[in-house]
Parts: C-alpha cells; sequence; structure tokens
C-alpha cells in the first residue's frame, strides 16, 4: 500500500494530505481503508486545533461549572453541593484529556491504517506536488534529519486541512499587550482575577462563562453585534446574555475596543490563583469607558492558515479561504495536466474543513473528509451513485456549550427568509415540558422549527436550554431526512424526557 | 357546545370518555378543540396514574441521585459533592410535582376547552352510554348529590382510558403482608432500611435505585427472568445490573418467591429515617434462601382496570385489556345500530392507553388519544388523508431512568429476527466518543442500531449510558420518518455530544 520513492525523485503516494487535525485525520485514515497510499503532513500535533486548544479542553473545563449548576437545581441534591470548583483538579482532568499536549495517542489511529506521517511544514510546489520542511517542524521524525524538506508527489489528489488561527482584529495595542487567544485561554494554568473577553460568539461565550465559574471574579464579554451569539436565533443570544449577568459576567453588547494598553491601576494584587506577573490590561471602548482585567482573550474569529501554504505555485492566493465547490474542490487551482495523469487535471486538489471557511467546525471538516476519501477512492453508495455533499452551508449543526446551551441547525428563520424560503417559525419554552421539571427548577430555554410551508419539511431548528445538547440530533435527521411534518407527527417522544418539546412544537404548529 | 338535557333523559355529549389519564385528558381536551361537546369521567384525580403515583414521582425522586452521580463523575466538580441527598427535600420536591396529590391544577386544561369533567366512576351501560356512580368519588362535584347516578350518552364514540393497576401475583401469604406497590412505593415518606423489590422490568429497577440512593441500606431485586429489563437488549439488563450491584443493590435473577410473611428477625430496631411500625417482611425463594426487609415492593406487571367498567353490557369480557384494532376501536363491541344514528355502528368505542394493553407507557396513549380525537373529530391531514396509526406495536420508545439508563425504540434484534425480518445489528460503546470523555469519567453503556437489510433503513436502537434519554429521539424520528441509511450517513452529530455514536455506528455498518 504504502509507496515510497527514494533518491531524487519525489515519494509518491495516492493521497498527499497537509494538516492532521480532525478532518485530515478522517480523511487520510478512510482513504488509506479504501487502499489507497497516504501521505499525511502534519507541522505541529496530530488531532489538530480542536483535540489541544479548542472544543475538547473547552469543554472539559465547562464541565465541572454545568454539572455542578445543574445539580443546584435539583431539590434534594442541591445541599449537597457546595458549589466550590476544584480548579487545579479540573485543569489537571484537562491536561490529561489534550493527552499532556503530546500527539503520542493520537498517531496509532493513522499507523495503524497504514498512513505514513511525515512531520514538517507542508507547501504545494506546484500541481500534485507538496515540499515538507522538516525544519519546521514541533517534534521532527525518528530517522529524519532536521532541515531536510521531503518532496512528496500524489497520483490522485492533495487535500488541504491546515484548518485556521485565531484572527487578532487590529486594535491599536492590542499586539502589545500579548492578548490570550483560544489556545493561552484552554491552556491555562492559573484563573485571573479580571478578564474581559473580546467577541460575544461561541468561543468568547464559552471562555467567559467558564473562567466565571472556574473563579475569575470580574468576567466582561464585549460584542459588536447587538447580542451576543449574533448568527443564531435572536432569543438565543438573549437568553445566554440574561442568564450571563444573572451569575455575575458583565455583558457590553454594541460596543467597540478603540484600544487596549497595559497599565497600572493600583489595584491590590490578586490572590495566589491569579497571581500577577504583568501589570494589568486597560481597554477603552468607543463610548470612552475604560475597563481594567489581569488578561484580555481575543475571540473575534479565525483566519485560514494558508499564508504559507504555497497556494501561490497553483494559481490560488494565500492567505484567503480556499474557496471549494459542492465536491470540496478547490476553485480555479492549476490544472495537474501533464501530472502522473491518474488525477482529474482539474479536480486534484481538495480543500477539507476550516480552511475552507464553509463551516468552522469539527464536525463539519470530518464530514467533509468522510465525503473527500470517498470521492477519491472511488467509493459508490449501495444504489451505485457517487458521493454528493448533502450537509452543505445550509445545514450544519451546531452546538455552544454554555448554561444554557444553544444547539442548532439548518436555517435561522431570518437566514430561511433572507434565502426566499415560504417558512414559518413556531416555538415553545424548553422548560415547559414534564420532562424539563423533573430534571430541576429554574430551567430555562426555548426550542423552535423552521417549516417550509411549501414543502412541508423542516429547515431549520434551535433548542436553548440546560442539557439540549443531545436533542439537537433528531432535528438534524429530520431535516437531513427530509422528514414531512404529517410523518414527524407520528415519531413520538417519550414521557418525561425533554424531547416533548417536539410534540408541544407539532401542535403549536397546528398538527 | 356543551349540550346537557336535563330530566329523564341522559346527557348527551359527542364524545364521553371514562377515565381522564394522560389518554383521556389529551383525547378530551383535542376532541373539544375540534368542536365536539366533550364530557370525561374520573373517579379519581385528572392527570391519572402517571402523574401522581408513576413517571411524575418516580422520575422525581430519582433526580437528585442521577445528577449527583453525574457529579461525582467529573473531576473538579467531584470535590463538591458530598453525596448525601437530602432526603425530605427530595420528598417535599415529589410532593410539589405531584400538585399535592390534588388535581386542582391539572383540571383548568380541561374546562379551558370546555370539557365537562363528571366525577364519579364511570361505567359503560350498552352501546354510546356510560353511566356514572358519583357515590364512588374520590371528590365529589360541587352541586351534585353524592350517590347519585349521572346518565351520560355519545352521539359519536366512547373512549375507554381507565388504564391499569399494579398487578398483584398469587404468591402465598403476599396480600397479607400489606406490600407496597407503585403507588405506595412513589408515596413515600419514609426511606425503609431494607427493601425486597419483586419485578426486574422498568418500576423495579428504578425504584430499587431510586430507594438504594435516597438511603435503603439493602435492596434486592428478585426477578424470574434471567436478567432486568428482559424485553430490552441483552447487554441493557447486564449493564443496569452490573451498576447496581457496584453501588450495592442485591440483584437475584433466575429465581422466585415461593412464600412471603410477616416476621421477627430479632434485628435491632431501624434508624428514625425507617421507623418500623410493623414486623420485618420474610421472603422465602424457591431455591430455599429466605430474605428479610422493612417493605416488600411489588412490581410485576400491571393489570386492566375494566372489572368494573360495565364492558359485559357491550359483549366485552371484564378483566381483560380491550383488544383494539389500528383505529383504537374496539374489537368485538355490541354494535350501537338503533343508538343515535351518528355514531358509526360498529366503531363506536375506543380504547386507549394502558388498558388497551398495546404499550404500557404515558407518552403511547397520549398518541392515540390524538389520534382517536382526530379520528372521531373527522380531521384529515394536509394531503386528506385520514389519521392511521403509524407508531404501532412495533414503534414504541422507551426510556428506563435508571443509572445507566436504557433508552429504546422499535424492535430489538431478537424481536425483528422473531418477525421475520432480515436485519443485522450493529453497536458500539456509548462511552466511546469524545462527547462522552468531556462528562466525566467512568461512563458506560452501549448503543445499538437494528438495520433491515433489504429495506436499508433502522427498525430498532437503544442506547444505553448515562443521560442518554434525548438521544432516543433521533431514532424514533429515523425510524418513523424510514429515513434510508445513505441519507442517515449525512445527518452530522455535533462535536463534541454523545450523539457521535451515530457516526460510529454507520462506519461500523460499513458506511
Amino acid at each position: 500500500m504504502s509507496a515510497v520513492a527514494n533518491g531524487p525523485g519525489p515519494e509518491v503516494f495516492d493521497v498527499v494530505v497537509i494538516g492532521a487535525g480532525p478532518a485530515g485525520e478522517v480523511v487520510a485514515g478512510r482513504a488509506a481503508e479504501a487502499g489507497l497510499s497516504v501521505a499525511v503532513v502534519e507541522r505541529e500535533r496530530v488531532g489538530g486545533e480542536c483535540s489541544y486548544w479548542g472544543c475538547i479542553p473547552s469543554k472539559t473545563l465547562l464541565r465541572p461549572g454545568d454539572v455542578i449548576a445543574a445539580a443546584r437545581r435539583v431539590p434534594g441534591a442541591a445541599s449537597a453541593v457546595t458549589g466550590e470548583i476544584d480548579t487545579p483538579a479540573a485543569f489537571a482532568r484537562r491536561d490529561e484529556m489534550v493527552g499532556g499536549y503530546s500527539d503520542e495517542g493520537a498517531v496509532p489511529w493513522l499507523l495503524d491504517r497504514g498512513v505514513t506521517l511525515v512531520r514538517g511544514r507542508g507547501r504545494l510546489a506546484g500541481p500534485l506536488r507538496v515540499d515538507v520542511d522538516t525544519a519546521d517542524a514541533i517534534q521532527p521524525d525518528a530517522g529524519t534529519p532536521a532541515g531536510t524538506t521531503r518532496r512528496l508527489a500524489a497520483r490522485k489528489a492533495v487535500v488541504l486541512a491546515t484548518g485556521t488561527k485565531a484572527f487578532m482584529p487590529p486594535i491599536p495595542g492590542l499586539a502589545d499587550v500579548e492578548p490570550w487567544d483560544n489556545r493561552s485561554a484552554t491552556g491555562a494554568t492559573l484563573v485571573p482575577r479580571r478578564l474581559v473577553v473580546l467577541g460575544g460568539g461561541a468561543v468568547g461565550t464559552e471562555l467567559a462563562q467558564g473562567f466565571r465559574r472556574l473563579g475569575t471574579a470580574e468576567v466582561t464579554i464585549i460584542e459588536g453585534q447587538p447580542r451576543l451569539l449574533a448568527r443564531e436565533e435572536p432569543f438565543a443570544g438573549d437568553e445566554v446574555g440574561a442568564a450571563f449577568e444573572a451569575e455575575g459576567i458583565a455583558v457590553r453588547t454594541g460596543c467597540r475596543v478603540t484600544a487596549v494598553r497595559r497599565g497600572d491601576d493600583g489595584a491590590a494584587p490578586g490572590p495566589a490563583s491569579s497571581e500577577r506577573r504583568r501589570p494589568p490590561v486597560v481597554v477603552t471602548l468607543d463610548n470612552g469607558d475604560e475597563l481594567t482585567a489581569d488578561e484580555i482573550l481575543v475571540a473575534v474569529g479565525r483566519r485560514p492558515a494558508t499564508e504559507d501554504l504555497g497556494l501561490e505555485t497553483v494559481g490560488l492566493t494565500p492567505g484567503r479561504p480556499v474557496t471549494v465547490d459542492s465536491s470540496l474542490r478547490a476553485v480555479g487551482a492549476t490544472p495537474a495536466t501533464g501530472g502522473s495523469g491518474e488525477a482529474d487535471g482539474d479536480g486534484w486538489l481538495y480543500a477539507i474543513g476550516d480552511v475552507n471557511g464553509r463551516a468552522l467546525l469539527t464536525h463539519m471538516g470530518k464530514y467533509q473528509g468522510r465525503l473527500v476519501a470517498d470521492l477519491v477512492a472511488g467509493r459508490r453508495d449501495a444504489a451505485g451513485a457517487v458521493p454528493v455533499e448533502v450537509a452543505g452551508e445550509r445545514l450544519i449543526p451546531r452546538v455552544t456549550f454554555t448554561d444554557p446551551q444553544v444547539a442548532a441547525v439548518g436555517l435561522t428563520e431570518q437566514a430561511a427568509r433572507e434565502a426566499g424560503l415560504p417558512v414559518r417559525a413556531v416555538s415553545v419554552p424548553t422548560s415547559g415540558v414534564a420532562g424539563s421539571s423533573v430534571r430541576g427548577v429554574g430551567l430555562v430555554g426555548t426550542s423552535q422549527l423552521v417549516v417550509d410551508e411549501e414543502r412541508r419539511v423542516l429547515v431549520g431548528a434551535t433548542f436553548t436550554g440546560q442539557d439540549v445538547q443531545e436533542l439537537l440530533h433528531s432535528a438534524t435527521i429530520a431535516i437531513v431526512g427530509e422528514v414531512p411534518l404529517e410523518r414527524l407527527w407520528h415519531a413520538v417522544p417519550s414521557f418525561p424526557t425533554v424531547s416533548e418539546v417536539w410534540l408541544r412544537l407539532l401542535e403549536t404548529y397546528g398538527l
């Protein structure tokens, strides 16, 4: 299976993948399982941003606060909970979940499938060619002299899966204060006494609440949009904002930061757990207000990791997302005519996961990885059909793991209307069913379906509330399966689960 | 809308419902919303067994132990939990959830819809006739002299919704010891020191674990089948049994009770919380072993509440479930020819909920109630079709709220094979996904799909594990919607949710 050409020529594989994050791992592993020879190039750690500095550590850090909040809502359990999170234990669990920041636990999955792991910085070097600068590897390969360039060639396809990096907005002084990004925040070993969070999207809201519950005394979120989680249904951001205010997180929406500096506020030193080694950060807002904090976390978006990827060697523009078609093929790449001849000349270059800018979510990157592996391997489904992307930009499931959570799939009501769909939205309180009452007191949230009135199928759904994360997949299946409303009516939710919101929603719709 | 005939004739309604439990409430309310005049007869409390002595109190009593167990699995939260449940607070919450055993909170929902509530024991008195013995009402109507009989007549339909009662097996001595049934157990105000539970089905397992976690020192479950939850997939009962043993609940499967008596075991009196007012119960097993306990809970099944329902006046047999067809019509009832003429002669009598013996679950009773209301009201769906029962005996969702939970829908693998379906089952560990790891350590469980290989659709699914209750509805929608496997493949579960077991299951299947 593995094909290596020593000597002057490149090492040749069927598929070369650049980036071994979730998307790259999946496409490499699945292509290898289909019998292709595959190399995957990784400069940092197999597992990628998600595993070490994204979902895994952030959700792990959120979980203690979440489960303690859940217990405090239950009469009979509340008094058994002190509410004091053991922060060192939470950090230790985070360290365990990220494998001590080593990819030792992640590599065998690739190797077991016969994938060749090439450590170093991969750059395109023309159609079907990838050069790997091994000097740039965080962890060099055993046996590969550091500083050499390994030249790889692909017979069938090159797949870009380099992901994104935190975007740093050009705010005067921001770079100078060495702000936190998702990496510093999820990797924290101390809890700052005061934290300012720039950005009220999923990353900003989750980490703001996470640190508040781990012990940060003052947390302020600054968001330019009128509400948190501005891309979701308006009620979602409103509910999260209200919950945040109630637990002492200041939410400043509709305002912007104009300047940031390190200064001295004359405040007393923080407690041991926030051991201040640097002067405080002073944040100036567009209304003139100044906020002082020990750390500032920047969570205002991501930029694609395409600046140093050799895109210019195949006619594409560095520093931008790689635009793809519905087969995840890079649009506008130099054809591979004259190449090995096995690849489809116009379709040798794929981009999956965050790097294509379509859906910056691990599960969508993995989905795209599965699709591309099947496309490149020539797989057909039971009916003989070529794999086609079904869960495209209109069908993205997503969960923000705040308390309350926000779980949504498909289009919001507004997005559906903007897309010209004849929709009607119905909503009910998530806490209005018996299944919510048995889970405790004071639960909140809203459940909403967006119905295409002509086709009588769902095009969107949002569930907010405590522990709604697993409700989402029911809506994802209903939407992807295009199950008609009349049929959904016969999908009986068990009593007393929170899923009975489905019943209330369909009744409210008029069924 | 409401039609009352005073004087010598009966009070006439379009629909007369006997029993105002969940099924009866739903059929009455929905028929009234459709413009029909409806009377509902209730001897006890509006809301029925489920609301006062079933799911609501049992799940409420289970919740404190469940959420504390969840917190103890989370590093960072575990040390904030003492593990001591505040039993009086748990009982107080139970009392609140059952409305203090008053139906004051449940009645307005009916009255707001114009339903006439008739309190008393309803008995059929021939086709389309119901006599109500008001002397037998737990709570007489204001203005109705106790002891009178109210005669009701239905123009269109009579709906039986009287539910079930606990079945007491004919074990020598059992009745004499005044055993607990679901009512005494869910209504307990003290925690027995030692409890024997007869029956390892959903009710028995839930209450056994519930009392163990509320403080019962010794709990023993006795089940005649080789495993707990014998109607579910074998792994379900095995996993629940293992978890029970690990938390000190003795599980005696494959054995039977031959005799029960009250005796004196010479044991020291129990602690204050189990204040013994009666001598202990001694249970003899078929292998000669004797168990001593302070209470014995009988949870070996239900019998239909049809003994005193006047079934003999319409040609049916008292004491047995009312057999129904797929329109929920009683099979074999005396036709109503010569009646008011509006009813379908052969189809005036319906039976919904537990009383028809099809699916002893609140949500299925409510589903049947919706169907019958629509049938009687002549409702048609958007395509003009008459309502048809889709979620019949092969498609029942069910959740056992033990820890680990057991959530299942459709057919087990064995049931599917016995039905002659060409199935293949695939299973994965529920705890094998990242979404499980972020929820804590030591989670268990199995997720399984049963696939019809010819139709390439699901016919069954089971999820065991912690907090899997909301995963079930995704499978219910997939099965009811008959979503092909190839399409399910595109329903992407969010990362990191436990719903990612769907991905692992479909990969294991070969997709």
